[in-house]
């Protein structure tokens, strides 16, 4: 099967070109002039005249099907990778947990098991670590030499559930660093958090709003800046997901600015949603409830700042949704009981290109950077993700910057019943998207399959790829 | 007994003055020119000429008779009271400290019981606490209110013995700020020193010097970073004890350039010291193992440049003596064993004299403000204590800005086998220590005695005297 | 003449005393308890209580009778030294300037010709040099020697008037260290302003506003950091004039940290007016014509921060008063014919202690170091200024810290026919002031005599005192 | 003419890629797998296996046949560009100058004259702005619309030959923003060093050493800052060439953290020799004279960090050579006579190679961006230059990571008889480059032709390409 993308814009993450694209079977094989004429024939041959051609997107932060203990988010592999791929993601990394007292090795095992079968496009795993013993950091290791886990994840946060305390931590760097793998952290101050919450409930300040005043940006910032004590101590790189106050973002560049591996993500919730939605009328402020909770109107300025300079190297969704009937209701009483986290995973580029390139804040390089080839670099994609060159997998997009998005639920794919932008829309959305050379979505319509999705076994993270 | 000390420079936290000072009783009564004529008669008259007048001086951070479990410090109140009226100081700040499982109360009541009849001059308490319950807040509480015990000190460090969580630390700050205290914190991070040293230990690293190492600055910047997140949600005001390292400084800056009511103090040995003496011959390094540990040479200058622009409002000693023998030596076969601290409570003055006024780094009002007044004020003893004026008590110090002082061991007064300072002398000492209008040092001969120092009940902490 | 002032709060720099203080004749004498019992007869004796005593205020930064080219500033050394007693400041220091061709020598014997029996508080000059050649450099010896002029304004604006090149003022610089004197500037960019202001009224933009928005607070900054770049090159210390601008007391603030001899003085104006009065109706915001301009709303903030933590170490008020009618009026073409200045001499201390001490931001003795004892210090006074001390001269303020005082144009004594604060008053005057132990002014009534005040020649600037 | 270059790891500014390259004519064609089969038949074919592909080098800071009043540097347009062209150089931007008294198209034309018929590879001009008048502002224009000229460089530095005062400046970069082009500033306070070289020469300071004595850091940092401010206030962009204090990159980095399109290149000097360099023995110092001088020992490193973080965007070289012989030996008697400028145009990459990739500041590319795609982008050149993309000038070099680069002026091509790392030799060197399709370097031997550079008409610059 062979593909010509003609006419269109090739852009990677730092290079715009007027040139056609050849896709063979799974792979680009192709770049050049006047491909039609030189490289024929073609199976199938796409116009892209006026459009972008793009490297997939590459979303590392999902939360598909992952059951709280309370509840279970509503996208499972098939249709949380199907909304990815009508959003122009086609590779994402989600998260296999240690069970409380298990194994690793267990957790990854059960994670195999729920994604069988189900994903259109290709995705790896995360390990959340709960429990840092000998045992933990010697699974660490295998992890990283055997099943293509190069990176764990430890909380800060969330006291008795995957909270960790400082020393775990340290331990956890330190091994990842020797096993060529990187720590993320989700990096708020649980105990202290604790505190605030009891506090509040005590004093019946029970609705959605005080989600977000229970867990102060300062407390990010604390946080964030501890695990970059810790990341400095154990001389390893570290990942900070889900950023959303300035005040943690100014920790991280400082340290970037001390030389340190340090890198950071932030997810479009934080760019386009701030904490008066958590005041809607009603009960309605509980779809906006998530952790790092929405940060105050005006601070998204800076991220967008960081986004710009390189301080912020990702854009990631942290996508984990919730009903609002029945799951995000069951918070009614008091907010400690709603599911935390916001559909997104669909919605992440036609975001990020309407607030970023068409609003004159960056350019469609540092699009790509941020979407694809950057979290394809740190967490050992790349050069078969992220890539717009011959070699890499074909995961394209061609992407309309014109195109008018919907954000309303009735429009998007996502299984879940609201959407946290209905009545908005964006500008700038793909046309036809291939995952590994095949069509998954073509003018708004599915053409790929579940199962289609292999696992991807990556290589070191951490580096520059 | 009316006393006149004529011809002298009188010196307060920001002034100079060419003048006399009159003492009545416990009181200083009288300021002013030629009282010799004008006010006499006398019963003592002292000529200043040539010679400071100073408040005395106010050490908040000391620990006379320190069980730490394995040991005790060597000074108690009666020799390390009088050590430190030999060298101008007639305040201390001491700590009682909740007994595991006890309650303050309890702790107070022990204190009091080794203080009682003991020291030489006034003196005061911290507590610290060990378990924050609604039973300790509401101790807390009491103590300010009813005892005089304004100031509570916390841990991030020592876990299992000292080490709070987060959240205990929020409450307590919390508590403080509504009882008109404050809270003192030892700001490293325990659990990652805990695997540090663990590492070191197993590596076979158990000479003094790896003291130091494994409790890197940067530890001391994360704890104190995140103390004062702590302090900035419970709104509380913040005193870091015994900061050493310019990285944490730069965080207490940080703060207080955004309004923040916290507060630090350093110590003669981060100023003086540097871990190069760790790594001394045989196991001499024992000799300057504290916590935090002496940092790196030419770190100290930026903490003297704190001291000089009001960043940092204190100099304390952390005086905590241990012989080097039978004490310091329990750690041969490994430095977690070396008992931590340093004799100090008799050279503060002196050396702060000499390295800060004779070195040109700042003048002799700051010199008052960093040992007497600031601390003062800071910690509800004020106007009583710290004043050089009409109404304070007549703790009154007749300095010599030329006095050679020996920092000998053989020539100190404080009871322990060494001096970390042995070799060197200071420039600057007092002539004459009035404590509460009582001659108690005349030029190096002790006029005290033990037990004329009373308990002092102090008024709220924190705020500016 | 003996005076007793009894039961007052005495403040001073860093302390506050419930004592009292005897003047005799020209100075204080005594500083102490129950002083109407011991220390009698008295000729006065004045009853304090529930008042604070303090040092009377030192301004300066004043411009009386300056002759602008254009037109004179409207008080005179009478009316503005007793307007100035009205509101509690005792001694000023304004400004001889050297002519246009002329030697330093001959602006100073002018300007003592302007003051010579006029004066009813003390005062002193400094010494605005226009041009900077050996001659001058040698004049500014002398003068600092032989005249007691031991400060220096330059001007980085006002090209064709008053700028000079920056290598002139870096000789100045080196001029004013090897003498014992200090440089002051007032720091904003000349030649851009020069720039904005032609182009601005060749677009027709001639209201007063337009005078702010051709002078933005970036030029200021910039100016601020290149004077502080050319005396860390002279290794001479600076002094900032009318510090108006966030991003300029940035500058002061890092070159302080990094420990250079910079220091800074703010305006009331500064701290309680902004931008928008420029566009008051009709021609009114003439009135608030100044340079630097006033800042944006919410920029004082950062400047009263900076007043608290010492960042700026003096409050002074560039009192240059110009009518409306008549004066200001010469603008209504074009705000570049606007005179340039503010009444300010007499509502000073009320105005900061109404924003400083009442409103929380410092204490009594941080708002007499900002008035009196900081400056005084700075510019070769003290001892005999700025201190409330036995030996210094009798300039007492008696201060009621509940004394409502009015800031309209009809209830104060500055010769001028508007107010900037019409219709606001403060909380906090004097009821008594003292000026070398002469009463000048009893609850608002003056009882001092012009030709009282004499000119002081004053010992070497820039040190501490 | 058809080549292949097969086996390479293709190189750009975000990606690296084991894929095929073909160049047609002038023009990069093809980028693609196992291309021999497919594309074929080729002219001729590299063999690039274990090298990398690399788009050529851009220079945008070169000074050929520059005539300095005094002398002229040594490298004309024909010996300059080869030696550029053996060190993997493919586009150079050097300058044109207003004399005068004169015009700018007068400078262009002369400029003109000087380059035709002499380059072997193409390129461009900036223009050196002497005075601002209305003239050269409608000049500014025209040649940003007419010819390609679209980037002016003014001086800080240098009163009375190239220095302009702020409001000049001022205006240019007013000028700039509206045509569509970017002003260039040699920053460094002029009048103050002309003071400072006055006093050195004073007293006897003539050698070559005080050339840098008498340019400190921190005069570069203030001018540095100013342009800021003053860019600031056009709201223009600005590049600031030649950058060698960490000082003035901590200004570029805040304008550009406020989000302010400020730019910065450094050149090899600074990141790879210091200032001892100016004390060798005899006059060799002289070797080594330039401006900005070089700085401590040290300060290179945050340099680096600048490079690899983004703070400096590129990596030029300043190449202005002069023989030591007859021209730098004019300042023997006193360092102002000795002509500034270091030979480097040759050299530029392998030293970045070896002390960035190899060093593991940064990865390949990084190195790209530095040294190719950002200078085109920044100065419009790009996606001709700078690109390795279809479509763009086959500007082509083929890159040996191992190549062992001797940096004795003996083996190197610039017409200069010294070079200033004389024994010393980086690692990673060009074997092929081609400019514009035609092979004019081939593992060491010139193959190219003067004559075969054209003149680049730039479009905008200062945008992001």
């Amino acid at each position: 099967m062979r593909t010509l993308i003609k006419n269109g814009t090739l852009a990677t993450g730092s290079d715009l070109a007027q040139a056609d694209l050849v896709i063979e079977g799974e792979t680009i094989a192709l770049l050049g002039l006047d491909l039609a004429a030189r490289a024929g024939p073609f199976d199938r041959v796409v116009d892209a005249a006026g459009l972008y051609v793009l490297p997939g997107g590459v979303d590392v932060h999902t939360h598909l099907e992952l059951d709280t203990g309370a509840t279970v988010s509503t996208d499972d592999f098939a249709t949380g990778t199907r909304a990815a791929a009508f959003g122009g993601t086609t590779t994402i990394i989600d998260f296999a947990a240690q069970p409380k007292g298990g194994t690793l090795a267990e957790g990854l095992r059960r994670r195999h098991e729920e994604a069988r079968g189900k994903a259109c496009i290709d995705y790896g795993f995360h390990m959340v670590v709960r429990e840092v013993t000998a045992g933990t950091l010697a699974e660490m290791d295998a992890l990283c030499r055997g099943e293509g886990v190069t990176s764990f994840k430890l909380f800060t946060a969330y006291p008795g559930v995957y909270q960790v305390d400082d020393g775990a931590l340290l331990r956890a760097m330190q091994q990842a660093r020797a096993s060529g793998g990187m720590i993320l952290v989700h990096a708020e101050n649980g105990h202290a958090i604790e505190v605030l919450v009891e506090q509040a409930l005590a004093r019946g300040e029970a609705a959605p709003r005080f989600h977000a005043l229970t867990r102060p940006a300062v407390l990010e910032a604390e946080a964030t800046g501890r695990c970059i004590a810790l990341a400095e101590v154990a001389q390893a790189p570290l990942y900070v997901v889900h950023l959303s106050a300035p005040e943690a973002l100014a920790r991280v560049r400082e340290a970037r600015e001390r030389g340190l591996p340090v890198h950071a993500e932030t997810c479009p919730q934080y760019l386009f949603l701030s904490r008066p939605e958590l005041s809607r009328d009603g009960f309605e402020g509980a779809k906006f409830v998530c952790s790092p909770p929405l940060r105050e109107p005006g601070d998204a300025e800076a991220l967008w700042r960081g986004l710009s300079l390189g301080q912020l190297e990702v854009v990631a969704t942290d996508h984990c949704p919730f009903d609002y009937a029945g799951q995000k209701e069951r918070g009614r009483a008091r907010f400690t009981a709603i599911p935390n986290g916001l559909p997104a995973i669909e919605t992440r580029l036609p975001l990020l290109w309407d607030g970023g390139v068409r609003a004159g804040r960056f350019d469609v390089p540092r699009f790509v950077q941020l979407t694809s080839t950057g979290p394809a670099r740190l967490f050992g994609l790349y050069p078969k993700k992220g890539a717009l060159l011959p070699g890499a997998d074909a995961d394209v997009v061609v992407w309309d910057p014109e195109r008018p998005v919907s954000l309303d639920q009735r429009d998007l794919h996502m299984r879940v019943d609201y959407s946290p932008y209905e009545g908005r829309r964006a500008v700038g959305g793909p046309r036809l998207v291939f995952a590994r050379g095949e069509l998954v979505v073509e003018d708004g319509a599915f053409r790929g399959r579940a199962g289609a999705g292999r696992y991807l076994r990556r290589g070191p993270s951490g580096g520059r790829g």
